[in-house]
């Protein structure tokens, strides 16, 4: 099956069975059947099998999966066979936090550059990255492979930010800025608000509300 | 209509209609339709009407919504009227991360505490707290109002941490570690997985395909 025919629904469940198998490699289970991992994960196992068989399958009867290797195998369909270098956009509390956290953490994503609007942060070093104006963007991105921009601008900045990675060649965006964003090209956008998850605790503790 | 019979589609969207109508608040943005605000947040107008019914409406015919006030009152309906106590069970990385980002940033959300089971952190301060263990926690509990507790510590230690808070009477779990909990009862849970946004766009990325 072509890897463009997949659908979104299986794309989104990907990283959810990666961090499953991650966890039972971890605690060294080296083999699950579809069932018991279906339990575990709390699908069917028929979803399961359908879902691997999109990329070709993986599993053995009788056996099961092999932990170690289904789960580098998802790796690798994800793109973890390579790193990934990504940019932030707006140098603010949230920005400097991310870029701290990567920086720290040993994953295939790089943060390589910030950038910021606010004259008076140009040429500031965070986490030995000296922050940058939009406008020096182009030449970086021409030095530099940046496959990720990611968005912690204020929302009314975060379309302008958005164009100047998709006008340079970035093609996905990680948007931390409290607005949806939607590009009709060949940009893929995931829209994280944070924030959304917390209120609705703090909806539930004040209206007394099970979730 | 009873607070607990509002279904969770509208709870889920009610923080979207509060971030954009902040976002028009700061614009000068004084009043405005279902709509124009149908437009700009890409859902139905009658929709944004039912979903403010349930809360008494809030729009008059022909002069639409008071963005300030309706943002009030939607902040009112989610609890931000008052501050909510949070405790971070798991000093790593990111746990830090969000001690520093909450108490730097000026919100109804306070974090109060910091757990982890490390020996070498008890007593460390972070953000003017000090580490505590988890059987630190049942006291703390009692001379403070905790009613959040964040999950910041890895998978296998999920539930054990969960329990810790949820005995104690902690009523929200927001929970960053990488595994999905949920509680059979008046407990509710946010489960946040950073990085399964990020896989998808590396997905894309790799395989080429536009979200």
């Amino acid at each position: 099956m072509n890897r463009r025919d997949i659908s979104n629904a299986v794309i989104y469940r990907l990283p959810r069975y990666h961090r499953y198998l991650g966890d039972l490699d971890e605690l060294g289970v080296e083999r699950i059947s579809s069932g018991e991992l279906s339990k575990i994960m709390g699908v069917t196992a028929s979803q399961i099998r359908q879902d691997l068989n999109n990329f070709g399958g993986f599993g053995q009867q009788g056996y099961g999966y092999n932990v170690k290797y289904l789960r580098e195998q998802i790796g690798s369909i994800m793109g973890l066979d390579s790193d990934h270098n990504m940019v932030i956009a707006g140098a603010g509390n949230f920005g400097r936090t991310l870029a701290k956290f990567f920086s720290e953490q040993n994953t295939n994503f790089k943060v390589i550059g910030m950038i910021d609007v606010n004259p008076e942060l140009k040429g500031e070093v965070i986490e030995g990255m000296e922050v940058m104006f939009p406008e020096d963007f182009p030449e970086f991105a021409k030095e530099n492979n940046v496959e990720i921009g990611i968005l912690t601008v204020p929302s009314i900045k975060a379309m302008e930010a958005a164009e100047t990675f998709v006008k340079c060649g970035v093609k996905a965006l990680w948007n931390y800025a409290h607005i949806d964003l939607d590009f009709p090209d060949d940009v893929s956008i995931e829209n994280v608000h944070l924030f959304d998850s917390l209120l609705r605790l703090s909806y539930n503790l004040t209206n007394n509300k099970k979730d």
